[in-house]
């Protein structure tokens, strides 16, 4: 075992070799809390392209594997450690090379955190819209590598839409480049959204260059409350059908808006018999904006809503929209968390929420449900208790039920998270065997000795 | 030979099996002029998916080079036949299986025309944007195999920002689906990119689920005169830095608005020294959009255009559309013609264009430039006797001129017309060695005979 240790120090430095235990076990799992993790012979922080190439190519000598990894910020157990492989943690490679205004283009390392970029390029006007919720932690290499989404997906897509190019470090070592400036481009295969949520399983991705828009106008919110959940969803529908593209569009169900009132010690309307809420945004700016949250008021008074409520004021609206991020930390309280990641046709959404109330009955432990409305990607929380091994094993019993009823309503088993450690199952089941056998032969194509992140997303025989 | 054409006819039926070097030969080559083709041994037309496969299992097992094709649009010769080769023709599966309006979802066979889809959706109030110039005869398979753009790109992007998912018949016969109805979905690798702009060297795409949009309103236009080019480059590259969107940005030089002058016998500028047209419409409806063609106006006013006109009658507006779609056509009075796709970073385009008239100078031959000014996705165009030999070795000349300078400006030798069988050199030039293996490994996981579409995009050792 030295051997390799020895080759990790030639190549980054003695300091950038992390092997105690103590250190290591920071960097071996994601924050998926079920997902299985082994121990690391050792998490490497490379600083240079040359130096993570000269890793993989020791890597490869010693038929070692490596699980690339960014924050740690992940809910699929993608990042997490297999035994005895090397963690490479792309923290250190944290540039922003080059931010072109003229043509609205970023060039970026991977270990740049999401924030961070909005930060330095909404000083040029500019915005770059994929947003996640750990948007102030995660990184943007993390990011492409689960094509994470976020708030803004109904108006700005995910992050593969915002990707020009890539360069990735392959198995053997070598720099490929994908991709290109320029923002129509058909020369070639698309490796670039091949690599786009690959997980870390084809190769480790060192630098990218990113499609910027302009900076959308402060945007206006509309927030509607409705005392049964099929309205809300049926709000929704109508929302969708009309033709209206709200720049976000949140849903919250009874169990999360308890959760947050008692969180925030605010008044959102549980108390009044409050079944759902539908947060929506407008950033068009002006007269347009105005007109858009005018007709999404229209259709959720038509679809039977108890109350709803717009605002111009940035503050109110920040305020509205911290009540919606705040689910998670507030349901914390209760327990641990199993957060799900289902993404079903925006019809059916009603359909999945009082699936994940039925499951919540059955199981007896308390689901609450929160999700990008606009795009049918719903989050059901399964809230346990962490020291107890039977409530650990029926929140496994609705995870798996949840996932089963948006496969059976035409969904996805995972609409933004990825499948990494936990949904490998799931993933055969939703694409099939030609599809499995299609993406093993894409991951031989790239990675024959099966050395990148091995047995995440799915095993090779 | 008879065992094969045996068992098409088994496959597909007598009647869809043509082998009559008269017939066949129409379906042999695209619409580069400049491209090689191969004659075929015979012409599919299957009518089923279970056709397709069989038809592909027939071959596979007589080791027959298959050459997918839509309706024959391309410029790239990606759908010409190869020797001994069978064509199939995917112009018979013509049918849009579902229009889902709630879901704004659309699933359609690859022999539907362009034209025909966005008029099926127009009636729910949907848009399907992709819009190449050949939208009224060229068919969804070929612009999903192509990743066709259209003057829409600017603001709604190329085909494969509108596709959620494919079924593709794979090499051994097997049926792929790929993908998902949902909007967000991470399941797996992205293999339904992968496939769009695969030019039919993976597979035979046999269905696919589209996402649409509401339907824009309808669109006001700004026409402005530049005298000299570089001041209509100036213009362009504000309107990019200033964060204006418009849904159409289009440029044409002084030889394309002299010959689209003489060919509609209108007046466009030439005479009074216009160098540069640019043509901007903003679909957003309403007070946005006139607040987006003012202050695009007011771009190409600072920049020093001569005459800015804005219209909202949607006739007017399709007249100055007609003038720059009329383009090639104009030039065909003067020869055949020799269209480029280079795609640079929007700041070069000018740079571009003033190289295009150098070569022109150089080659003695009428160069015109036009362009989707919005993404820098330029046409250059050049004119040339078809029965001089040496008008077409000079032609040649400048069309490979035309490609460096591209590569030179920081872009890509296509912009969105693909490689085929015209510029697989610049392919490799372009992307480089460690690209091209990554390449080769992709086509051989999914077709390790080389059947599908052999020699085009790249050659296999």
């Amino acid at each position: 075992m030295s051997t390799i240790l020895d080759d990790l120090r030639e190549a980054v430095g003695d300091s950038a070799v992390l092997v105690d235990p103590d250190v290591t076990r920071g960097y071996e799992r994601d924050m998926m809390p079920t997902a299985p993790n082994g121990t690391a012979l050792a998490v490497v922080l490379p600083g240079t392209v040359a130096e993570v190439q000269a890793v993989v190519r020791a890597c490869a000598a010693a038929k070692v594997p490596i699980v690339p990894r960014g924050a740690g910020s992940g809910l699929s157990g993608a990042a997490n450690a297999v035994d005895g492989c090397v963690v490479l943690a792309m923290t250190r490679m944290n540039a922003i090379v080059e931010i072109d205004q003229d043509n609205r283009v970023a060039v970026v390392q991977p270990g740049v955190v999401n924030l961070d970029l909005r930060a330095a390029v909404e000083k040029h006007g500019l915005f770059y819209p994929p947003d996640p919720s750990s948007y102030d932690w995660c990184t943007i290499g993390g990011n492409l590598s689960t094509n994470a989404g976020g708030l803004c997906c109904v108006k700005y897509g995910v992050t593969s839409d915002s990707v020009l190019g890539l360069e990735v470090v392959l198995a053997d070592g070598e720099l490929l480049r994908t991709g290109r400036r320029t923002v129509k481009g058909v020369a070639g295969y698309d490796l670039t959204k091949l690599f786009v949520g690959s997980e870390g399983t084809l190769g480790v991705i060192t630098q990218a260059t990113l499609a910027l828009r302009p900076l959308p106008q402060a945007p206006g919110t509309t927030v509607a409350a409705f005392s049964a959940l099929e309205t809300a969803g049926e709000a929704v529908s109508r929302i969708v059908r009309e033709g209206l593209v709200p720049s976000l569009m949140e849903i919250m169900d009874a169990a999360s808006i308890a959760a947050v009132e008692t969180h925030l010690k605010t008044e959102l309307g549980a108390g009044r018999g409050c079944a759902a809420l539908l947060l929506c945004q407008s950033d068009s700016g002006g007269e347009a904006a105005a007109r858009e949250l005018r007709a999404i008021e229209q259709v959720c008074r038509d679809a039977g809503a108890d109350l709803v409520h717009t605002t111009f004021d940035p503050a109110e609206g920040s305020l509205l929209l911290a009540a919606r991020r705040a689910v998670l930390t507030a349901l914390e309280v209760y327990g641990a968390l199993m957060t799900d990641d289902v993404c079903v046709p925006r019809t059916r959404i009603v359909e999945l929420i009082a699936a994940c109330e039925q499951v919540s009955a059955e199981v007896g432990l308390r689901v609450a449900v929160v999700g990008h409305a606009g795009d049918g990607n719903m989050h059901p929380t399964i809230v346990y208790d962490p020291d107890s091994a039977d409530e650990f094993r029926r929140a496994n019993v609705a995870f798996n039920a949840i996932l089963a009823k948006g496969l059976e309503l035409g969904g996805t088993v995972t609409g933004e998270h990825g499948i990494g450690k936990i949904k490998r199952e799931w993933l055969e089941r939703e694409v099939g065997p030609v599809a499995m056998r299609a993406h093993r032969a894409v991951k031989a194509a790239f990675d024959p000795e099966n050395l990148f992140n091995p047995g995440s997303m799915f095993s090779m025989p």
